[in-house]
């Protein structure tokens, strides 16, 4: 009687790994600021809540498998206004953006198959793989060049004959990189070469810094057949608790294959999906306004990240994330320092160590990830404090 | 660029193959009984509603993985009404019983290990071992003795050094078959004598009649190390749209490997999980007036289908359904002539082809199955015509 493989397998979540220490700093009366996970704390449009209570059915039934016809159109409208022109029944609703991944990665892959992934990578889409037997094969990007998309030489060096798809963030989690179209083309020309499938997962477009612009991949028409979209309201309405994201793709056979899978687990929250339709109501000035606070924060961490003699990294554009290298060995480690030994007036950060959003084998240990989800006031305070540590770190290990 | 073999080679459910006939006999101005499908009529408690509006946090935020900890703590209570005792740690909130199947196969079986199911089982079961790689292998059951649990013998024909486990509902859907202690001793002696797990789905625990009980498999001391239940409040409550159900184990390694797929995804919705702390208030009043609804339901249609000279099953003692074996050659084409062929009066009624429950070739090729989920005087006129339409396809095949 012996657990899966699969099971025993499956790296635990990198960003929980921690929180043992972060509940013991606590309890000692430490005030922590937590960096450590894209949980935004802007409050949640209260048309979700409206449009929740509105829809008072007599029975909470199944909703179509690939979600109530009225969101999936709202979602069409809102598509279009990024020139992505989607029709209703190219998109399933899905339990948040991670099961439009895990249906993504079931259509293209069997186990055993490959996926490559840019690397570092949103940690959880090594749960999915794993869960579904799939093996995740990255190319690295780099802090030195702001971790662009690499030259195709490198997806090259690791696709074989079991490679069915490339998978990515954009903008990334968690370097907060914005791939420009010339980026994007790599991507493209290695799929179209190597005749594989593109899964972009695209839940932070909003989150774009500095005229830069979040280009979807549905919006290239010559891959379109190749193409699944991820995305969620998670982030854009600060709505992570709701689940509901969306899988789109203009290819019919991946639709109809993933309408299967869609069809066993019957639908997602017909409460949720209602909360949604109302949070497709807003326009751009809601989304503008968001995007504005995590720029002027992106900036605050920006400067005060910049203060830090030996941190490696460039400007982030997108997302609300920044990762760097740090002046210090390693950052599981530093992290833990944080927690049980290091405090300003009583005040510690936590930042995510950037090892658990690798694969490649010692990658990344001296990396870490912000998450800009507090105010900027906050932030700076966060940082400085960051800063402090790292010196006293240094300090110590020296 | 090829699909996935998983994608290709899964089932479409087969209650929705034959959508398109009812929607054209709809559309043709014909009143179908649909008794092809569970979804109960009952309405939604309104606790659900005033539940998830009752709460309203600034941020819907991403919840614990294994589900707000009030929540558990409800569930945890519900349980041990039936004598199960079970704490909030041993406990994961789920998109649905839909998830609580997926996360038990994943943390049992890898890709290429096999599953051992009674046959007919609740279809979905091989949507989700498909995407997961893992082979089902099916164990009969008859109409002619009611669908019981089979001896061990049977099992042990089809158990090999793949199989990792044995999965069953119980009170069974499609069947209506409840399995008495000694039916789950079989079960639980070939679990302990061939080092199997146990998946026992209860989703339709409070539907039992004639003072018949659902025993919860978790009520067995002797093999708590090996049993994972699948639960879910969809039926208990008429909630299916809200899409939280319960995996339970009492094996701390086999609930650490499904809080790993669990964090993977997050959590369910925040909203649904809400609202089910509302239903989970509700006492046995509430339950009781339910399980009487169903089973003057469950009379009626008994009585009805006695009528049908030739049907073989036994009277059912759970669930919302009952299986039978009608004096036909094809359900699926005896089902396609009700909605395109037949009517009385402008009516027609749709049932489920059982095959579609089964993986043993040409198995169920003449069973239907029926949901009583219409009130008792539409069920007595939709079984006469369901009686009428025999009779008219009988003669009709001379
Ligand atoms: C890149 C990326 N994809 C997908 C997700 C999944 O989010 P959700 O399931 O809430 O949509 C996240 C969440 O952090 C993410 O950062
Ligand atoms: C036996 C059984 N298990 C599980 C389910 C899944 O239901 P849900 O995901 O709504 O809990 C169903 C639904 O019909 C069922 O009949």
């Amino acid at each position: 009687m012996q657990l899966s493989k699969r099971a025993v397998e499956v790296p635990a979540s990198p960003i929980r790994r921690l929180i043992p220490y972060a509940e013991e700093a606590v309890r000692r009366g430490k005030k922590i600021y937590y960096l450590n996970i894209g949980q935004p704390d802007i409050p949640t449009p209260a048309v979700y809540f409206e449009y929740a209570e509105k829809y008072k059915p007599s029975v909470v039934a199944y909703t179509h498998s690939a979600g109530l016809m009225e969101l999936r159109e709202a979602f069409a409208r809102y598509y279009a206004k990024f020139g992505v022109s989607v029709s209703p029944s190219q998109i399933i609703v899905t339990n948040g953006g991670s099961e439009a991944v895990i249906f993504a990665m079931s259509v293209v892959a069997d186990p055993g198959d490959e996926i490559v992934v840019l690397e570092p990578f949103y940690a959880n889409y090594a749960g999915f793989a794993h869960q579904l037997g799939i093996k995740l094969v990255p190319v690295r990007t780099y802090p030195e060049d702001g971790y662009a998309v690499p030259k195709k030489e490198k997806f090259f060096e690791v696709i074989g004959y079991r490679t069915k798809a490339i998978i990515f963030s954009n903008p990334c989690n968690p370097t907060g990189a914005v791939y420009d179209e010339a980026q994007l083309k790599t991507i493209i020309e290695v799929a179209i070469e190597k005749d594989l499938f593109i899964i972009s997962d695209e839940v932070y477009r909003e989150f774009v810094f500095d005229n830069y612009r979040a280009v979807s991949m549905l919006t290239f028409e010559e891959i379109s057949n190749r193409t699944i979209v991820v995305d969620s309201i998670s982030k854009r309405y600060s709505a992570c608790g709701a689940r509901i994201g969306t899988f789109v793709t203009k290819n019919k056979d991946l639709y109809a294959a993933a309408m299967k899978f869609a069809q066993a687990r019957l639908c997602p929250s017909m409460t949720s999906q209602y909360g949604t339709i109302g949070l497709l109501t807003l326009d751009e000035t809601y989304t503008e306004q968001v995007r504005l606070e995590y720029q002027a924060r992106r900036d605050v961490v920006y400067e005060e990240l910049s203060k830090i003699e030996g941190a490696v990294f460039r400007k982030p554009h997108g997302a609300f994330y920044i990762a760097a290298k740090l002046p210090i060995d390693n950052t599981e480690n530093f992290v833990k320092f944080m927690l049980s030994e290091f405090e300003v007036d009583g005040k510690t950060t936590m930042v995510a160590p950037l090892d658990g959003f690798y694969i490649s084998p010692n990658a990344g240990i001296n990396e870490m990830r912000i998450a800009y989800v507090l105010n900027c006031d906050k932030l700076r305070e966060a940082v400085k404090i960051l800063g402090l540590g790292i010196e006293a770190y240094t300090r110590r290990m020296a």
